[in-house]
């Protein structure tokens, strides 16, 4: 049994953190800050927590904050998180940190798409959470950086096939769909109900998602090279999910059921990836509420390609359930301690 | 640990019996009927349960079937109810049945709003399982006649105030509005996402919906005289939750106060009634995916009448999270085994 | 032909004016104000209107505004508009206002739900223009108070019971369910797209919402004698639309045949109020984009209550529509010209 | 003034055809048939028309049908139209087919993805109705296959690319999502409001949806050379519209400015085509209800693809306000009669 933390508990990546933590058997959730709600019981942030969880939000500059657990997550924007962390770690705690600050091993790449970095000494001890990929590494830091949701589906859809070298690396694309909890519960017009619903569009098309380094980082290092993607999101009109179709060539002559059979050998361990049957496809429905990534993947030998879905649950195997998972891993639970979350349909 | 069996596992109700269920510390799921999907594996039927179930969807005529559990939950039709679950009993097995073949103690009242009963001698024994009010009874029975989703959020609303005989029972008047996961999973165009995305309307109204007299039964028992109310259901474009509003006329000089007070003492122990502080309301998005049943009160003094608001979702603690809470009762569990879902927000 | 201006064009409301005005044969459009987007296309504020109107957003304090037209559309908060409609009256301009700061005849009554009020000496030339109650005063007037989206579908949902004296007035409960417009297009977490969606809630339960004044004045002013309600608004996750359920007791022993006769004979002339076949209800869907009022009756004999339910979309009927209606009124157009707006299905 | 039949009135088409024709100064609306419906009122089928036709359905097979209009409508599924259209032909009638049966010209591919045609003898004199592409040919003919929902977002969004053969054709990629109005009105549960709702899935996925030989045709006439697509169409949680991502490879070195110029002058006449500026980008949202095709343009020089996006309304645009534009060519009416449906936001 650990003590542990949640500095930004009052997004939507920290209500999730809430919900899963506190029917989590091997952790008390000692401490919650909240800047925007300090002093305010949890449940009057998130009604549904409440009788869950009796816990009143902190400020985050409470003094004695960090004595209260052994480890953090860190559900506080990018930047925020480049100051916090550093502190974090020198006070000897362990850090789950949900932003972006330390997924980029490269500080040029980072401060090309973000801004400078305040701790850029802190980027190569930090391990890029996936555990599908980084399961070893990940057992031994302090310091993980829990993947962003977009990547997370296209990494782990692509993995095999790149871990095979079985498609031309030049021509991946990646149309990734996104539930509107993505884009956090900060008030402001364009996230309104009115402007969201029964709606679907495109955003920051042709290279200025800044999720895009993150990806290419980690399908350059499954390939053993340089990978540019296209990669183009779209919201959705519903509050959770991720569903990402992404496209590539082929270039050695395989057919559907010999990747099939690769991808079930690659991912035959993972308690969280779900392979579905051949013509059976994900929905973000059916993930919903869950830690699992559904994946499948189709021929099409017209033009050579292949298509592989993957839907995950935004805020569960994008960042919260991961988050947990990754903890799992560095405390040496197991992997799927307190993730037994089945998926809500409907 | 005992062994159960869901007859009538593809509706929504059997999807979420399979997933509270297969999470049921000491329950082993060992058969679930479908005539449709007879031979299919429930992952084909409900593909978020893949990885988490097992089960093949059998035959509800398969022979010995009754031999593969001690207790069964019935989630069949009403009418397939009543020729069903007495070869349960007289099996000896126990059964939590989801139809309203059982709930009206009065098989006149029944045949007026249903057909006729072929087994109205069961009506004694069942018990009409909704905790709250009927927790003894419930423990010594072997058919619990699992309430439905309206008469649980409304009922619930109401029993302090027929317990303290606080209002005027003529003028009880229910406004309920419920997601439409009510109407069940069979094809119709009525219930297609077209004909009820983005809309919202009243059915069934004026004395026309079949949960009436379920209403007025377990009401009328609370005051301890006969009872008429007015309910008017409505159809909301989400999958899960009810809210009921309910109107009355309070007939003694009490205020809000005192009455938040009754509510209090009413429901202290009670494990899945939260009742919410003053002035905040139920949401249904707040209770979504839990047996959480939210309670708020309101007095209006210019009216002198009283609001009462409950919100359930309406799969969950108005059926299968109820009949999981009446199994545990039964088997004498503790009374939230497999039940601690914390609701999904967003 | 007119020149008509809208001060307040970025709102809902504001757009909703525009959609309509600009198909409005007998209008020009000639003026759009907006603090915010001053100096923006209104296509680049709301692109739905790209290549339907060319006009540009101008500050609502630009000199000469008022000479640009000859009637105005005031679409600004209550508290603005008492400032702003002194002005354009005083400049010899029409003015349709759509704020509640002239809809309530007795200043006492609005200084005690909303402020104090600047402009008292205009309430008494502004007419409630709710053209199926008060067509003939709003012929002749200058200042419309263009009624609140909840008093529509109540009041008019009423107004034959309460001109037959047919309901017993101290028992009258309005249960309103409204989209998420009616919350208007400024940034806020309770609006958001994650808030709303899949959800539905009461809120300001117990007479706390503006409306209520407005309700009473009118519905007592159709009976003849002082009237107060309990009106509790709900929050539908849909973008348009309301629908009232209002219940009261029949204090004449007449049957639902002869009651439906009377609304029939009291909307007879009406365009846009369309009485419903027996047992026919309305939902908000089947009046979404248009004008048109939907009213049901059904009487429950065993309570001898009366259910009226009626359905708008609250930016038309309740709103834009209802405005332009006035505006038609006003100028002596055909009451309908512009707002043949068939309600778009699915 | 010419008199107008629809065969087939009762699916989501029909009632747009409906919705749009009760409102065309230069048609009568006399006829509508819908087997299932018929003797039955329009506005019993659809409520929101009520007041707006008079329309009663009748029997397909009705006698002296066809002598009951100048053109019709047939919103049949593919096979029933490929027998009915020829009887019309043969009545001397204009006929606009709503369904796939002359839509390919090559009965040998209309067969390999459909079923035998049994009127083969028409695919010649059938032209294919997109008026953006084949406006003349329309002009001039008494049978116009109106183009599918997918083909239209497609073609219209690649035309101007491969008018100027700027890219490279081996390399198109068409990720499309679809709104669920586009599966149709019939009863089944794969489109139910719970199965939907609150999710997003691909179907038909490599090369497998029935559109694709109609995309492949379309692109291969503008190309002058064999064009195969990967197309994979998904379902959106959403009523009305289509947006489609389309992605090629660049084969000339031209900058997004040029292509924006050659797009602005290839569409520069079209009343229904909406260029946006750079760095907008379209929303179904905002074409809802519409006959517009909003289409936006992004180059991504890293990988030196161009990234179309083109929206439109699935059943306007994408199905009878398309048909109405045909019918408006075919009588010499101007373009746009009927037509100027603003979209509905929000």
């Amino acid at each position: 049994m650990i003590n542990v933390g949640i500095i930004g508990a009052s997004g939507y990546t920290g209500a999730e953190l809430l919900r899963i933590l506190c029917n989590h058997p091997q952790v008390k959730l000692t401490v919650a800050t909240s800047r925007q709600y300090a002093g305010k019981p949890i449940a009057d942030v998130f009604p549904n927590l409440r009788n869950v969880t009796d816990l009143v939000c902190e400020d985050p500059s409470a003094s004695q904050l960090f004595d209260k657990a052994d480890l953090f997550f860190a559900a506080v924007p990018h930047k925020t998180a480049m100051d916090l962390v550093p502190n974090l770690i020198a006070a000897g705690k362990k850090v789950i940190d949900l932003s972006a600050d330390f997924r980029l091993n490269d500080v040029a790449v980072y401060e090309d798409w973000y801004q400078p970095h305040s701790s850029a000494q802190f980027l190569e001890q930090a391990v890029y959470g996936l555990p599908e990929i980084h399961r070893a590494e990940i057992k031994n830091c302090s310091l993980v950086a829990n993947p962003g949701c977009y990547p997370t589906s296209i990494i782990l859809g692509l993995a095999p096939l790149l871990n095979n070298s079985l498609i031309d690396t030049t021509t991946i694309i990646a149309d990734s769909k996104s539930g509107t909890s993505g884009a956090g519960r900060a008030a402001s017009t364009a996230t309104l109900f009115c402007e969201v619903h029964d709606g679907f569009k495109p955003y920051k098309v042709g290279r200025n998602h800044r999720h895009t380094p993150e990806i290419e980082q980690e399908l350059s290092l499954l390939a053993q090279h340089d990978i540019k993607v296209s990669f183009t999101p779209h919201l959705l009109p519903i509050s959770r999910g991720i569903l990402s179709t992404v496209y590539a060539s082929l270039q050695k002559d395989v057919t559907e059921d010999m990747i099939y059979a690769m991808y079930k050998k690659y991912y035959a361990i993972e308690p969280f990836v779900r392979l579905l049957p051949p013509d059976q496809f994900p929905a973000t429905q059916q993930v919903r509420g869950s830690n699992f990534c559904d994946i499948s993947i189709k021929v099409d030998k017209t033009t050579n390609r292949i298509i592989v879905m993957s839907a995950i649950d935004n805020i569960v195997k994008g960042a919260a359930g991961q988050a947990v998972q990754n903890m799992n891993i560095i405390e040496g639970f197991e992997e799927t301690t307190g993730l037994n979350l089945v998926p809500i349909f409907p």
